[in-house]
Parts: structure tokens; C-alpha cells; sequence
């Protein structure tokens, strides 16, 4: 019987991943007297992976990522009003309102009033805390847990240490390899809700998908039903 | 009777104030060209200070702090191998060895036999579970807290989410701020072991301090015999 419900943060309870894709056309627009956009984008691109185990996912990472990549870019002949623009981007994407996807704000509601609701998010610990407070839904999460990946051994360690059952609990995400795959991995349930794009460092081959079980969901207007699905509680 | 032994972790368990006050050190020598190190030292605190709300804690913080005060105090003329220096520097910081403060490893590896541990930290979250991973401490802690602030409302969540009564609880710390006057205002107990250096905005002044009843270490070494005494199975 599902007792819990878990939530992924961006691009699931509100937009995330637009901000990013703004700040890089940006990005590519400031540096675009010095190079075309298609290589600015894919040297950003390498920066980024490759900045990935030093940094994290972030706002604030991937700032310094701009940095760095402006500077190899121009080779060095990048300006400090230049720099200066792209420190203000980043306060500017921190400093976006948070809004919610469509549907959350009354389905989080509703879900409270018979679930135990938490949220389970990767990224910046600060950033994220804020964004929660920012939202407008916090009273309705007992918990927020900000976790440096989403695996597995995250999900098992999530579950026990709140002396959950696996079949207890469900996750509600938009991404495959971090929402779905490892949450269905220990045991538990998940329902998938697509985000209109997905980060390209997400994408998981179809194979490996056709062997997990989960449920997919059209919009948040879709997860109470699911949920009542996932528990057997009602039939399709 | 004292079950849960939480310890900070930033010069506390490990050094880490020093390698910040390297990084503006080398930062200082980087803009000698422009002014002088007075000068370049009290900007960078007050872009620290003012970026705190915007970006919490932690190297990359500081480090967009820094890139943000050379443009600042360079009115724009520094020059991109100049902000490559500080992105470099940033990564230096990051990959530093995790140096454990004197006694911490043999009193760990010895509370761990008696007692349950765990780490409660400020700053970047990716940050933080690096350095417990390079610690090589790991295995001894059963949690480890990330949190974005650590007031009374943060130790009063950490001891009920762990259904922990206050009286089992100790927190070792080096700042009285964060680590001891919260956690003696939750009812629970705190034992203080003061760093070499301070950081400034944590001073409190003595007329608060005294009205706190907490124990002083010398050093890591004297925990053990100290947790014994705030748990009265001791005389002094």
C-alpha cells in the first residue's frame, strides 16, 4: 500500500531547464562576435562534461563553465564587461521565479491529504532549499532530500533510513535514469512524466527501458489516478 | 545518556578555512598589478557578503565572488588569462587533499565502537560528499547532513527526523555559532573545540556565550573523556 510519495524538483514540479537553455542563447549571443553559434555551444558542451566531476550540476557550476569556456574561446581576448555580463546571468537565472508546471500546485495539494510527500532533487543543496521556499508548496513536503545522484544505492538509502518499505513508496520524475530506472531498481514504484524536452545526458536506449515496469502519465493531472493504479487500489 | 555523536566537518574533522585565506592570498598577488592588498582584501569581503544570499556557501561561491570583484576592481581591464588564473585556482581548491585536523582519525575510529555518528555540515553539498569520500572517515558516519543553515530550527528537524531525544545528542563543532549555542537551545549537548583562526563573522559576544552551558576540548583528543562527562558517567 503506497504511503509515500516522492517528487523530483526541476522540470517536474517547476520549469528548470528552459532558464539554462535561455542563459546559453545568451551566452552564445555575447560571444558571438568572436565565433558562430554552433561551436560555442558545443565547446560549452565539453566544458561542462568535463567540469561535471569537478562541480556539479548547478547554477553555479555551470556559470564557471560559461566563464572558463568564454575565456579558451576568444583566447583570452574575452573583456571584463564581457565576464562581468555573464556573472549577472548567472543572478538573473538565480534569481528567476520559480513557476510550477501546469496542474502541480492543485495535485500537490490534493496528494497531501492522504500521502506522506517529499521531495527528492539533485543539484545545488542552496539552490534548491530556496527554490522549494520560493514555490509556495514547502508545508505540504515533510521532507526534502537533495542528494548528489540519484542511483540506486540513493533511493535504497532514501527508503531505509525513513523506515520505508519499497512497496510503500513512489517517485514521480521526469527523467528515466534518475526518476524511474533506479526507484523501480529497489523495489519501488515510479511514474514517468515527461517534460516537453529532456536533457540529452538522460536519454536511456529503449531496450533498457522495455525491461523496467512503470507508468507514465501525460500531466500531473494524471498522478493521483496513477498512484491509486500503481496500489491496486482501482483498475485501469 | 548520550547515543548520537554528530561532528561538523570543516576545520573541525578537516582543514579548510586555510585553504581559503591561500585561494585570496594568491587571489591579492593576482591583482597586485591593479591595487593594493588592503584595498583587494576588503572588496572581496564585501562581494562575499552581499553574494551570500544569492549564492550560499562553498569554493564555487567563493570563486564567482572573486571573478566578480577583479572586474569590479580592474574597472573591466583584467584580462581573460587573469580570470583563467582564477578559474584554475578554483579547481585547485576543489582537488586539495582532505588533511584531517590532528587526533580526528583515532577518536573517530574510537567513538564509532560506543556510539552513532554523523556529520553535520554547512556549505556545497558536491563539495561535502567529496570530501567525506577523500577522508577516508566515511564508513564511520551512519549519516552525513548537508544543510543551508544551522540554526535552532535545523538541529531541532535533524534530532526529530532520527527520532533522537536531544539529551542523546552531542554535536562537536568549532564554531559557537553554528555548532554550539543551536544545539544547547535545542536541549541538546555540545562540546566546543576551537580552530587555530576564526572566521570573523562567527565571532559572538562573551555576554551570549556565558549564558550557554557547553564543554571546551583543547583539542580532538579530549572529546572522548569530555562526552563521557556531559553524559554524568564521569566526574571531571
Amino acid at each position: 500500500m503506497i504511503r509515500h510519495v516522492a517528487f523530483d524538483a526541476d522540470d517536474t514540479l517547476w520549469h528548470n531547464e528552459r532558464i539554462f537553455l535561455e542563459a546559453r542563447q545568451r551566452f552564445i549571443q555575447l560571444l558571438a562576435p568572436y565565433h558562430d553559434a554552433r561551436w560555442i555551444e558545443e565547446r560549452l558542451d565539453d566544458t561542462e562534461l568535463r567540469n561535471l566531476d569537478h562541480y556539479g550540476y548547478g547554477i553555479k557550476s555551470f556559470t564557471l563553465s560559461m566563464i572558463e569556456t568564454s575565456v579558451e574561446l576568444t583566447e583570452g581576448r574575452i573583456t571584463g564587461a564581457e565576464i562581468s555580463r555573464i556573472v549577472e546571468l548567472a543572478k538573473e537565472m538565480l534569481q528567476t521565479p520559480v513557476e510550477l508546471l501546469e496542474h502541480v500546485a492543485a495535485t500537490v495539494a490534493a496528494l497531501a491529504g492522504s500521502y506522506r510527500l517529499m521531495i527528492v532533487t539533485k543539484g545545488d543543496l542552496f539552490d534548491q532549499e530556496a527554490k522549494v521556499a520560493k514555490s509556495g508548496l514547502g508545508d505540504y513536503f515533510e521532507r526534502v532530500e537533495v542528494v548528489p545522484q540519484k542511483d540506486r544505492a540513493t533511493y535504497a538509502t532514501i527508503v531505509a533510513r525513513n523506515g520505508i518499505d519499497p512497496g510503500e513508496f513512489v517517485m514521480i520524475g521526469n527523467s528515466l535514469r534518475s526518476d524511474i530506472l533506479p526507484v523501480v531498481d529497489v523495489g519501488a514504484h515510479a511514474i514517468y512524466v515527461p517534460y516537453a524536452t529532456t536533457w540529452s545526458h538522460e536519454d536511456v536506449p529503449e531496450r533498457v527501458v522495455s525491461q523496467y515496469r512503470f507508468l507514465r502519465a501525460q500531466s500531473m493531472l494524471d498522478v493521483p489516478r496513477l498512484i491509486r493504479l500503481a496500489d491496486g487500489t482501482t483498475s485501469a
